[in-house]
Order: structure tokens, then sequence, then C-alpha cells
């Protein structure tokens, strides 16, 4: 449409929401509920827009052209539509014409957030988007104001509330396996359509790219974090686990070098961390977000880290934030960084074999020949000798080491199951100083 | 002096400071350390300043003279003088001047915040005091910011590092009495010069009555917050406690009437909490704030409720937002608002009686006359008999009415220590309703 960039608006400021699903519907009976004096809804868009109308919503235009949000009637797009495209797309024309916009859209901002921050900058207009990460927790906007004046050097957090439920399920039920609980949160309808983004990773790194972003003013390539999987975590594994005075979560965290002179160090996946940490004690659905500051040691945020009024307050906050400032703020400016995934920290590795004598010494072999340093050889007993798991935890090494170590040990012939290798994240020391990978 | 205020710089931020305690060296060095480009530190003033003098901070000018603040070289007062005189006219003198300040100084936002902010208002300069609230936790400005799009309801918190280093020391260790965890805290430097401040609850009902007008909207004097010591919990009570699925914090809370015709709600004091609830989870020195929204169910956000750093850091993050800002944000208004300490919930009573037959009979003669019910009664074996403590759960009552109950109950002749009364504060429910008392 090429309309021209719009003043602000002397009276309330004017919403269009694109995409009314579950979230936009909240946003917009939020809107309607709490009335804000600085808010007016006056546009929503959506497909076949006729199907969604409903009528409490008051004098607001209904339409399925995305040309409309771009008009004289908006000074503000709620951007809820999800996915990349046409998304992206959308924001970037919004901006130009002259639109502040929220959104809720971490795969968005995950990749295209700095472009997009300066291409808000250039425009003099807002972009915000606390509603991508963490739900209705107000995280975002704690770290970049509350936390201004401190030096942050970590992020950890458990980020997808979906992985949280299963892995808490199979912690507090020995019996039920991955696959159960998968089924038991995809029947809660917590999962998202395809629960490998969940399940893999994949959404908690998106969030982890915004975080990294917003905390630590580095603009990581969400591809470039490493992601694993919680399928292959069995629930023999949270018996070791507590053995070692641990759980297991899916952690995302990411760390710089103190120096700024190595990469920062960054991995979504399951871990264990200490019993009664942090990260240990967010249970079910929950989130939480774990900053660390060189002065102001860890704070932590957590809360529902989804659904549909949570997000909506999210997005709400960042509505009333813009209608209230009158310039927008300093976006974070970050050049493209580097990440590693080579933690250096102590690790756990359950082998499931099928038992004969000398499979422990040769195991041992092949990590000695790593220079690789054994901590502990744990073994349950009662389990069935032709699918017997025990676990190896080494002491503090490299990922990549580790995983050369076990590349070679997967040419023996005892193994039934692949070996599950998880970091063991540890406690962080009382003081200021933090440990590579401490919770 | 009467200057007249300064027109906004059109440079750095210049910045000083009142108070050269703790708190104010690690401002002066976070400022250093960080050299932020909007803030320079121009003044510091303290009572005979020579002898606080440091090389290390540039060109500054060292003053005892509190004028020396409101002059053409400051924009920013920071008041860190702590206690309500001279400090809250010293701020009323830096707004009249036209500075904006910063303040740590609970006590003086708990008495004076509403009018300070409405002074701060009317000479369009800012008035912040995130330090004065959880210490490095940026709880204010996430409540104020990032929940604006709720409707807040309830606020309950761990909001005193130094009792809950007391509490947490006697549940750990059943052997450490009340006065030995205080020693101990006060040994390692934790306690206020008067550690009643701490302890009574008065240190903690200035902090809920910050968030309470920030949070709530409502103001809510200090006073009229009913305070209970800690100093009556007894390690046997963590016992007792345990048996009934809780521990013991000492919480602060405050909970509006959900249709406004009544008044809130509020109390500081020890509290029976659910093993694993959000309060429980709190252990030594950390604080937590849990916020209740309508529509983002419950939000919590912990970490270092004190300390020289975490508090400069809280300090500096105020100093950013006010040189990053153009306008001063919209304070809460609040009228004066009635609280009542009225809570409704179970109750915890432990007895600690000279032994003989009929106690229960009569106590429990009392309390159906008082038309309350007793849920439970609870002894634990091998109590000396001319000392024994023993406990009485209530089901749901007024705590006005238990305190009836207990009055009638003290002119019986088997007490050896007055009966200890404690709310036994419910989980919240897993939906956006909140039940009274829940944590």
């Amino acid at each position: 449409m090429g309309a021209l960039p719009q003043p602000a608006p002397a009276g309330a400021c004017r919403v269009g929401i694109a995409g009314f699903g579950t979230v936009g519907q909240a946003v917009a009976r939020l809107i309607r509920e709490l009335a804000p004096a600085e808010l007016q809804l006056t546009t929503i868009c959506n497909r076949a827009v006729e199907r969604k109308r409903v009528a409490d919503l008051g004098d607001v235009r209904w339409t399925d052209r995305v040309e409309d949000l771009l008009d004289g009637e908006v000074d503000v797009v709620v951007e809820l539509i999800g996915g990349r495209v046409p998304a992206e797309d959308w924001i970037r024309r919004a901006l130009d014409a002259g639109k502040s916009v929220v959104t809720a859209n971490k795969q968005v901002i995950a990749h295209a957030g700095p472009e997009l921050l300066d291409r808000a900058r250039r425009a003099g207009r807002h972009l915000r988007f606390e509603a991508a990460v963490g739900g209705g927790i107000p995280v975002l906007r704690a770290i970049e104001d509350g936390l201004a004046g401190d030096r942050l050097s970590r992020v950890a957090g458990v980020l997808n509330g979906t992985c949280n439920y299963v892995l808490t399920r199979m912690e507090g039920n020995h019996r039920c396996s991955f696959s159960d609980a998968l089924r038991e949160a995809q029947a809660l309808g917590l999962t998202e359509a395809n629960p490998a983004e969940d399940v893999d990773g994949l959404d908690a790194r998106a969030k982890l790219a915004i975080l990294a972003l917003v905390a630590l003013g580095l603009h990581v390539r969400p591809e470039e974090i490493s992601c694993r999987s919680i399928a292959a975590v069995e629930p023999i594994d949270f018996i070791y686990a507590k053995r070692l005075g641990a759980t297991i979560r899916q952690v995302a965290w990411i760390e710089r070098d103190r120096n700024g002179s190595e990469p920062a160090v960054a991995a979504v996946g399951p871990a264990l961390v200490p019993a009664g940490s942090r990260l240990a004690r967010v249970t079910g659905r929950e989130n939480v977000v774990i900053v660390s500051g060189e002065f102001g040691g860890e704070t932590a945020f957590s809360g529902h880290g989804a659904g549909g009024d949570p997000t909506a307050v999210a997005v709400l906050s960042d509505l009333l934030a813009i209608a209230r400032s009158a310039a927008p703020p300093r976006a974070p400016r970050a050049e493209p960084s580097a990440v590693s995934s080579d933690l250096v920290g102590p690790q756990y590795i359950r082998f499931t074999v099928a038992d004969r004598p000398g499979i422990i010494a040769e195991l041992a072999t092949v990590f000695a020949r790593h220079n690789v340093s054994i901590d502990a050889v744990l073994q349950e007993p009662g389990c069935p000798p032709a699918r017997l798991p025990f676990v190896i935890s080494l002491e503090s090494c490299a990922a990549s080491v580790v995983n050369r170590a076990i590349t070679a040990a997967a040419s023996l012939d005892f193994h039934v199951v692949p070996p599950l290798v998880l970091p063991i994240l540890r406690p962080a020391p009382a003081s200021g100083a933090q440990a590579p990978g401490a919770v």
C-alpha cells in the first residue's frame, strides 16, 4: 500500500490485531475487560474472517486484508498469526508503514529480531515481543530495564512447558514412559501442532536466542544452538539422577566468555540439575528464567510460560508500554555472534547393554584413551541382564571429548540402546563468580 | 536554597549521591565499572565526608552540605542515607528543586510514597525506588510495566532475608533455637542495627506497603498492617508443620477484595506454607515476591533481597531508566485504603502445657463455644510432661474469632508458654481463581 508513516495519535493508541486465534481472542477480550484509556481496538484481520466475527467487541473493523492494518486507523499492529511466513513480511510492512508492532512470534524474532529492531529504530517506531518468551512472565522487560544496571553473563531456563510437564511426570512416576507422558501432554492440549518443536528443543532454542539478544546483546542464529531431544530420556534416568543428587530438566542456557575472547557457550537439551536448585524446582508446565549478573547475582522469574490469557497479558503490557511512552526505547544492538556447544563440565552417561563380563573394563579403557576420568559407576539392582541400564559419571571434561569417546565406544558389541549423554549442571557458587554450567 | 528547576541535560545525566555507606559506595563503583554513557557521577554528599573520600572516582565534588545536591551540577539525587529523618525532607527539597530522585529508602516510600510521587508528578520529575523492595530483584519494574496488562489481586512474599535465614536454619537443624539462629545471622552481618526491625516484621511491612501501592494501587499506612514476630517460633513448630505437609516462613501478603466492597486483607508474620510451594522453596537470605493476576495467574520473582551490590544494581537501573526516558512515567495514584488483618483460613495453634488429664477436653470446649471446628490434634512423643508442646489445627475460620478463643483459653491453668497461633496458607488453585490466603 505504501501508506505514509502516521503521526502518533493525540488520543488513544489504535490497535489492529493480525491473527484471531486463541491469543488474539484473549487480547481482544482483555482490552474489552480492562478497557485501558490508552488503547482502542479498531481492526481485526484474519483469513476467512467472517467465521471469527463476534458481537461483543463493539465498533471493530473485521477484515481479511493485511493492507487494512496499514492504513490510518491503526497505530500498532499486533502480529499473532505465528510461523515465519508471512508473519515476518507483515511485520516489515507494518514498520515501513510507520506502525509500531507487538508480536508473540518467537521464530520471527529469533531469526530476524536484530534486523527488525533496526528497521523499527530507523522508522522511529516500537517493536516489542514480551510474549515471545515465557508467556506471561515479564522477563524481557525485567532484564532490559530492571537489570540494566548490571553486567549480565549468563541465562539459563526451563523455557518449554510441554517438556517440563513430560519430564516432571516421569520424575513423579517411574512407571510413566516418555511416550506415555507425551500422550498425556497432547491430550491436555499442551503440545505444538508438531510435538518435535517442543521435544527436540526447537521451541526453547528460539526463545534462548531472543534471551541472548536482550540479556547478553548477542545475535545468535538459532540454528547454531545445539539441540538435543528429551525423547531418549527413560524413567531409569530419574532413578540414577536421584542417586547423584539431581533430577532431569530440559534446560536452555547460554553463557558468555568473561573476557569476550571465546564464543559464548549455548545449548538446549535434557540435563542433570541439582535437586532443590531453581531449575529443579520448576514443575509441571511452569517456566523459569534465571539471569546471572556480575553484581546482582542470580535473579529468577517464573510463572505461566504459555496459555492464551497469560500470553495476552504480555501483549497488552507491551501495548500499554507503547501507548505510554513518547519515544521508542533504545533497541539492543547486536553483531552476529558465533556460539559453541562445547560445554566443559561433568557428564552423565547411561549405557543399556546385554550384560557379560568385561564391559566396564572395555569402556574404562576407551575413556582412559580419551583422557577422560571416571567419577562413579552406578548400577541399580534388579534389572534384566539382557537389557541392563547402568551409568558412568565423568569428571569435568569437554562435551566434544566425551562425544568422541562415545563414538569410539559405539563399535563395542554389548549396546542394546545407544548411550544417553547428559551434562551435569552444577550449583552456582554463592559469590558472584560463575562456574561454567552453574545453575 | 530555592534553586530553580533545571532543564533536562543535553548530555549525560548528572548524578549526586546522598549517603556514602555500603550501598552508596557500591553505586559509585558500579557507575565507574560499567561507565554508562548516559550517567555522570558529579557529587557525593556525606556527613564528615573527608573520611569517606576515595581517589578512584575521578572528578567528583565531595561535600557535607545537602544544598550542593540541589544546584546546577546535579540532575538526579540518589538518596541512600536511610531512616525517615532527614531523608524524607531531603527528597522533598530535591524534587522541589527540579531534581529527579532515586531512593532505596523503604520507610520513606512506605509512609510518604503517594505524597512524594504526587510532588514528583507536579514537578515533572521522576521518583524511583526499585531498591526499596527486594534489593536486586527488579520486581517493581516488572509489576508496573510488565504486568500492566493484567488486573492484579494479590501479592505475597518473603521480603526479609534475615527472617528467612533464621527460619530456614531452624528448619534444617531442629536443635538450632531462634536465638541461636539469630545470633548466627547477626554474626554474618545480616541483621538491621535493631534486629527487631527484621524479626518483628517492621521491615517486611514497609516493603509490603510499597508493593500494595505499585501492584494494587492501594495506599496502605504501614502502621495499619498487622505484624507478628517470628521470635515465638520454636524448633518443635517445624516438626509439627512437617506433619501437616508444611513449613514456616515469615510471609507478607495483601489481597484485595474482588468486588472492592471490603477492605484488603494484609498481614506480616510467621505462617505455615505448603511444603514445595513457592514460598517454602525460598531458602537462606533469598527473597521472593509472588504476584497473582486475574488473567496471567501467578508470577514469581526471586533473588538477592539485600546486599550492597544487588541493591546498587537496582539503583543504577533506576538511574538508567531516568536517563533514557523523555518523560516521567505515570505514577500510581492511590487513595488512602483501610486494611483488615482478619484473614479467614485454617489455623495452627501450638500449646505448651504442664500435662494433666482433661486439657484437650477443656480446650475443645472453649473452641466449641466460639463455634470453631478442630481439624486435628497432634502430639509428638518423647516430650517432657512438665513442658509438653502439642498442636491443634483448626478448620477455616476468621483470625479474630481464633484470637477471642485463645484469649478465653489463656485463663486455663496449664499453660507454660503462651500459645502460638500461625495461619495456614493454602496452595493456590490451578486456575486463575484465588482462594483467600492461597500461596
